[in-house]
């Protein structure tokens, strides 16, 4: 099949800096490939890729340091219009910007749409494209817009050979992510004091939650029961979740899809994450980790971390969220969109529209 | 004619606070009603106008307080794509959001640009859409863009009876707009001194501006010759150009269009300006004020300032730069664009391109 991915401009990919959407656009890129599919990647000019790679900008737009990000969105939106006969299916992961466009396109298209969409000004805008195909990447991800033309969840993936899959021994359970407030570190140490267990915290402070670090934050990561990393490489994350003893993910938000929850797993780490979002769709509580809603039950369930199997976390990692898995979802879904949506003619106004 | 009028967002239509493109679509939109045109114009919901009135937000942007201020421009979009058969033309001011959208539309469009075009960005992107006819605010304005497809100069208008003209008798001069470092009001301020003259300065203070006024101006305000407004209305505008000797306007930038200048013009009001961007072409030397390029030249033409007659001022105003001539100059491109342009038909993928 003849496949063009539409990535962000933002970042590269995969991103050398932090960014998910790039992340899961390069692994699901490369698996294609290896399929056996013709692809072509749209990115910025310093992405690596099996694929193809169309590129309107030398470089990602986070380090060209540029003025007008559109600029580069609208740029590269045109060049796919340009190119779209070389293609049987379009997969855009750029949000919404080419609605409006790629109605006028007689070229089947797919969109996953990647970030939270618990946004008010978003209510009009999916009801007035709700003819437009949207893949959500967990079905919590879509409660906020029920009304948008939801084709299909497919869970992101990780090339199987990423992480190695260790045995935990550390003696230590791991926070990994940002310090936004949604994110509750606070909650992970808490959890972890009362296990009387050390935790180790690898994390960012974004621009936005420096004043909720300072305020909140950095007195607890004081404690001597407190080991804080700051923000590692991609190098450093294998080894640090394959020695732990459990990833714990004590999140307050409807996260879409937590990526390191399948990190973890992919290094046999079990999870303990709080009921939100994407969580119970992502970890089989008892299996791969626990589901909680206290500090209480985070507790007793990282006493009782030893139930669970880190074999089966791997297997299962490997079973539903590898990038070969995603992109056999993707596939099919193409496939069927090849199939069953109708060729569409040339874009008339509604005055001309039967 | 039918016509759409297509503003941004952001600001309501006129504006409540800043908004340059805003107030110039206000005064175009009801020149045109005038004119007896039939005129939609796609603007925020709050927006105040005597043509029919098309929103999807109910608010400006800027007052919405919205996370994702693309959603609405982007569903505004697509709502004149769906009353596009409404029309006999489109007129944009929404810079190249619409480029990748119209050319798949039957429809004539003009798009005049509003902002500063010499950005990197937009370099590659104008000689992708080479074949979208752009209206320029002055030739100036023109230059770091030569690749665009330019099909005309209009200059901004305002409504004869906005401003009165007075007799200039308060014996000082003025300075309106912004404290940004290329509208140098050190250099106004330095002016005046070496006159021997008082100025009043009315600007208010961006953001972006805060270390740059603290840190550069502020202390020059204390001047005794100095007089500061801080930001005025519209009201107070008016009065405040009619009875100053002179508008100073020492900028450094190509700025694409001065508004002041024509409202100084409109209050009889001559005009002492750098030669910068649009300067040469809204200001005649000798007539409505003078063109310097130094401190000195400045000094000495305000000495010189009662050469110009202020009725000449406010003539070349009423002739140049009322909102009616700028609606009868759009018009006038508007028929030849229906005239000339061949009608476009569906749009073909390169590969089908004959």
């Amino acid at each position: 099949m003849k496949i063009a991915q539409i990535a962000p401009l933002v970042e590269s990919v995969p991103p050398k800096f932090y960014g998910g959407t790039e992340r899961v656009v390069a692994y699901l890129t490369d698996a294609l490939v290896k399929l056996g599919h013709n692809v072509t990647l749209f990115a910025s000019g310093d992405s690596i890729t099996k694929a193809r790679l169309v590129s309107v900008t030398p470089t990602s737009l986070r380090l060209s340091n540029c003025v007008d990000q559109m600029a580069g969105n609208i740029l590269q939106l045109q060049e796919v219009m340009d190119r779209s006969h070389e293609f049987d299916l379009l997969h855009f992961h750029t949000d919404y910007l080419h609605f409006p466009v790629t109605r006028f396109c007689n070229k089947k298209t797919l969109t996953t749409l990647h970030g939270r969409l618990d946004i008010p000004e978003l209510k009009p805008l999916y009801k007035k494209f709700n003819d437009v195909p949207v893949i959500s990447i967990s079905n919590a991800q879509r409660r906020p817009l029920p009304i948008a033309n939801w084709v299909a969840t497919v869970y992101h993936g990780l090339p199987v050979d990423l992480y190695q899959p260790g045995n935990g021994d550390g003696d230590y359970v791991v926070f990994l992510g940002r310090f936004s407030p949604e994110k509750r570190v606070d909650r992970a140490i808490e959890i972890a004091k009362r296990a009387n267990i050390k935790i180790k915290i690898a994390a960012k402070v974004d621009k936005a939650d420096e004043r909720y670090f300072e305020k909140e934050i950095r007195h607890l990561l004081d404690q001597p029961h407190v080991e804080y990393l700051q923000e590692i490489g991609e190098a450093e994350k294998g080894p640090l979740l394959a020695n732990a003893k459990a990833l714990l993910f004590p999140i307050d938000w409807p996260e879409p899809f937590g990526m390191v929850l399948i990190e973890a797993m992919a290094c046999g780490t079990p999870i303990i994450a709080y009921n939100h979002g994407s969580v119970p769709e992502i970890v089989d509580h008892g299996k791969t980790g626990f589901i909680v809603n206290s500090i209480e039950k985070a507790t007793e369930a990282l006493q009782n971390i030893h139930l669970i199997s880190r074999e089966d976390c791997r297997a299962t990692f490997e079973k539903r969220f590898s990038n070969i898995v995603m992109a056999k979802n993707y596939v099919r879904l193409y496939e069927r969109s090849l199939l069953k949506q109708p060729e569409r003619s040339f874009y008339l106004t509604p005055a001309y529209r039967k």
